[in-house]
């Protein structure tokens, strides 16, 4: 891990400042809709802005257009998902002892598992850095979210169990694990998840496993395995299946905990009947593709890394990344990383400045993916390299 | 419209009978989703159970087999949907003054809609029989949700303005105007949506107005053009275009209202984009298919209003319908309909017993939905005429 650069904001910030994710609307277009809508439709645009993945072949195409073509979709799907597809979700995970609920995308379970679980007595303890939704999505029905800062060396720039103790008060009730962490990465080990484990279950509280970017980790444990009473495990289809425009994911639970969810549906008419084909498919066909798929985004990992360390005063504040994303330390140089963020997408390469994923140090850094094919990882590095030139004062 | 057969079932009943759906499993299943699976995987099945269209030709097949071609679904939409989709629904509505945002559904719409604009110190108007999942996100809401009962001929089966003012009271922040009636198929003439206007304004009140069965009415009036400010549109893909596997739908209201709701949007990543670019498809070739589908749905009704009326004791309180669906009494001649729903069903057609969408009069009825092909529709209506002669007492 590289060394870091941090003054006076290594502190808590209050919660309400966390209530909206980053809506800004970036220089040029009306909304934060119009943006995203121009790097949709740029069929040129490099796409290292959404940890999306664009490694696939065909391999869930032919069963969604068969399911276009027998019309099925003008029939509602079973309301809590295919059983086929629940079953297989499970098997992928080794819980097949647990249940699940399908959902339009992971985002969905997220904000289930809130308002099914918190109450307005309850306070919730995330990170920041870290996937801000969340937090956002448990400040609706939680009395008090606390980001703990975690852009340092000492904790290994993670929420670690000494961080969650500290911060723990007799009002927690949920701690929040993003693993690996969106934007930086990190990801814990059997012993740390064993001991979150011990710690929920003596506290008698929740621990919300995000695994969303799992399946991109060299090694990667399941609290769920050892906490299952206390733990909801969030799965999502967006990443290493490459299916985020899909939308569909889900929540694994005890069976208890799953029905009690199941009160608080939104979409009681189920998820995409399309989504869950592809799904399906996408899991059968899972051998086939996950080694390549995992082998190019470590390699494309390995590439940036090399250009970074050619390149003075920017760093890799965590390498490896255990997801399919990196943070990208422009302080030291100082560089503002919206500069950075709209001078390379200005070259049509689409990256995400940090605010977007952080409070307290998103003016620190910039987030790229790299689940991309290389020669497009070749264009960024080239492009940075440029740019760190072009906009360092 | 028939003659009904009522007694002491015309009062209001305590809201928290609402809460929850029917949720029991149909005989021979372990839940209602192993249920809804056995339906959806049978082929042979006739669909005339959820009120989908299965009348469509190859219009929109094309669009979504190059969109999964594309590969782009491994993008993330615009988080509140392509500006192009936005447009054409405004423009089907002739609503080109007001805004909207998509949602996975309708269903989710309703429930952005409640979450935003009621408080637990509100009540909410609303009828049975009725589509009881908006009046169960209301009450997750609200104070009180009142079901008006309507299942009778001097109101003609539905939720009139003089019964609306009847109930209101000073709490009253919304009223609920499914239009047409899911399940009765029940619509109103411009100068009751204009009486409805007046009722909002002059007292302050929201008026949602699910307007999901609209392109099935002969005619139909907006509410949003007499009382813009107080009128949240529900809008769906999942009837008229023969959509709803897809899940996708919206909510329309003036800029300021959906500014309100898109800060408690769940799905804060978009809709589906293959549902999306089918949505596109389905408007745009609106004008070569509507009437052929509109004609066939009610050339359908004609054919089951010809048949109930040969059947002593069996009659329909509502015809025509201004929907794909209607609903048949069966309470004279003693037949419980989800005797009748499970009759049908083992015949290999898919019906709906009144409990679905009614708490009081749910024992009277069956509901059938006919946007299906007439072959289909004559096997129902041959297989209900043998039906009431085995079930009758």
């Amino acid at each position: 891990m590289g060394s870091t650069n941090e003054k006076n904001n290594n502190s808590l910030i209050p919660d309400k400042k966390y209530k909206k994710t980053e809506k800004k609307a970036p220089k040029g277009f009306d909304s934060p809709n119009d943006f995203f809508e121009h790097v949709f439709n740029d069929k040129e645009m490099i796409w290292m802005g959404q940890n999306t993945n664009h490694l696939h072949g065909d391999e869930i195409n032919s069963s969604m257009i068969k399911c276009v073509k027998s019309k099925e979709y003008c029939k509602y799907p079973p309301p809590e998902g295919f059983s086929k597809l629940k079953k297989l979700v499970l098997k992928d995970l080794a819980l097949e002892n647990l249940d699940i609920i399908l959902t339009a995308g992971g985002t969905e379970s997220l904000y289930l598992c809130m308002q099914d679980l918190l109450t307005k007595e309850d306070n919730v303890i995330t990170c920041d850095p870290g996937y801000l939704i969340i937090g956002s999505f448990a400040s609706r029905f939680a009395k008090e979210v606390k980001y703990v800062p975690i852009y340092n060396e000492e904790c290994n720039y993670k929420l670690t169990p000494e961080l969650v103790k500290e911060n723990m008060d007799e009002n927690t009730k949920m701690i929040i694990l993003i693993d690996p962490l969106n934007p930086l990465g990190t990801s814990y080990t059997e012993e740390e998840i064993k001991e979150f484990a011990k710690i929920a279950i003596e506290n008698d509280i929740y621990l919300l496993h995000d695994i969303t970017y799992r399946d991109f980790a060299k090694e990667h444990s399941l609290v769920a395995k050892y906490a299952p009473e206390n733990t909801v495990t969030v799965y999502s289809f967006s990443k290493i299946y490459g299916m985020a425009g899909l939308r569909i994911g889900g929540v694994i639970s005890t069976k208890p905990m799953i029905d009690s969810i199941k009160n608080v549906v939104v979409n009681d008419l189920g998820v995409n009947v399309i989504a869950q084909i592809a799904a399906i498919s996408a899991l059968e066909s899972k051998d086939s593709w996950i080694s390549r798929i995992k082998n190019t985004t470590f390699n494309n990992q390995k590439l940036i890394k090399e250009t970074i360390d050619e390149i003075d005063d920017v760093f890799l504040p965590v390498y490896p990344s255990e997801a399919n994303m990196i943070v990208i330390d422009l302080s030291k140089v100082g560089i503002n990383p919206k500069d950075m963020a709209e001078y390379l997408l200005d070259k049509k390469v689409f990256t995400r400045e940090g605010n977007y994923t952080s409070k307290l140090f998103g003016d620190k850094y910039l987030r790229v993916s790299f689940s991309i094919p290389t020669e497009e990882v070749k264009v960024f590095c080239d492009e940075f390299k440029k740019a760190v030139d072009v906009l360092k004062p």
